[in-house]
């Protein structure tokens, strides 16, 4: 009995995520308004490739659908970039069918401008306004989640106030497994920091993950979602 | 005669722009439409930056007013951070007392959002579209330009159709010493690309700079200016 305890604690273990095919979405989207400008948000990116880079060590398959970031991407990790919401999700689709795990963890912007001129629209004497007509960009998440077939999904929610009731509105109303939650009015974390600090829900549980760098915090994140993801 | 001739080539000569205060706006400004979102353009800086160092090298003292970029500032250069066009008019007010050629190569938003939201604006399910509503900026370099005692004046102009009519019209509207044109619409130049080419204007000629390293174009549009300050 003896050996076989010190045989299991000293087995070669295979690595928690190992042969999962993870897809993570990162960065912002750019949403154009005419060849030169744009509507984009302060997402780095930064989260979703340390979470690329912990799927990655713990043995995943890992695809980052990715738009335009100032990062390396993690040796190993493929990363497919884009623009656009759009883009993103064409991507996404592309690539779900093999995917186990869906981390959407990219800002997307939530609408794009109506008509995209095809020329810098001149600025004109006459007139001191503009107006800016946008629509509704696709729901990524929300479409991943509603196929058939959908992977494990795990939601993000940036928000600035009351932050754990709209976070499980959002995982109930988009059918995902999991979501975490920050809150990006605190200047110490989100977006552009380097520390980030979540509340992870799931249905049936939730867990607090206190204030840390972004790359330890996508270690614990992960480690939550490969243990969800397994006790499904 | 010979020996004074042979003195005046090998005489150490001054810098070009020696003692001369050379201030450069550079980068694209950031204008907030709510707490996480923002209206930008594609702008680099790398152009504005290549000035400033190519000015340093010449022996000016240089300022860069910048929008967020990411680059590394020449050594010997000051740089002033901004996000938005009114920081960035506040910044240049505040340094031009001092400044002999003021440079405006940062591509400073035209509009920014009229009423800014305090928190993050929450996509609703019962509208499909949203108006955003944009007022006019300050005109940075037509306002630098108008001062009784302004510096020597350089703009840009970054266009999509019509180049030389545009830019020529622009230099005279607003008051400007020389005026420094490219056509953004061609791929291999402009914003985020590493080659340009530049078309320079002033009220009395012009000159072609063909399509270079903009490290190298710097140099040569910076060796003009310094030559028409001279001559003024």
């Amino acid at each position: 009995q003896l050996l076989a305890h010190i045989n299991e604690l000293f087995a070669p273990k295979a690595p928690l995520l190992e042969g999962v095919n993870v897809m993570i979405s990162a960065g912002p989207t750019r949403e154009a308004i005419d060849p030169v400008r744009y509507i984009s948000n302060h997402s780095s990116g930064k989260m979703g490739f340390a979470l690329a880079n912990a799927a990655k060590q713990l043995g995943a398959n890992v695809t980052v659908i990715s738009g335009p970031v100032n990062l390396t991407t993690p040796a190993g990790v493929t990363k497919v970039a884009v623009n656009t919401a759009q883009e993103m999700l064409d991507a996404a689709l592309e690539h779900v069918a093999s995917c186990n795990i869906f981390i959407a963890c990219a800002a997307v912007a939530d609408y794009r401008v109506a008509d995209v001129a095809e020329q810098k629209i001149k600025k004109t004497d006459d007139s001191d306004e503009m107006q800016l007509r946008l629509v509704k960009n696709p729901d990524i998440v929300a479409t991943i989640a509603g196929l058939a077939n959908k992977p494990f999904t795990v939601g993000f929610a940036a928000e600035t106030q009351d932050v754990a009731h709209y976070a499980q509105d959002k995982m109930a109303r988009k059918n995902l497994d999991m979501i975490a939650a920050n809150d990006v009015s605190k200047p110490e974390q989100g977006f552009n920091s380097e520390q980030n600090a979540l509340t992870v829900f799931w249905p049936t549980g939730h867990q607090q993950l206190d204030l840390a760098d972004k790359s330890e915090l996508a270690q614990q994140l992960m480690a939550l979602i490969a243990k969800q993801y397994a006790a499904q």
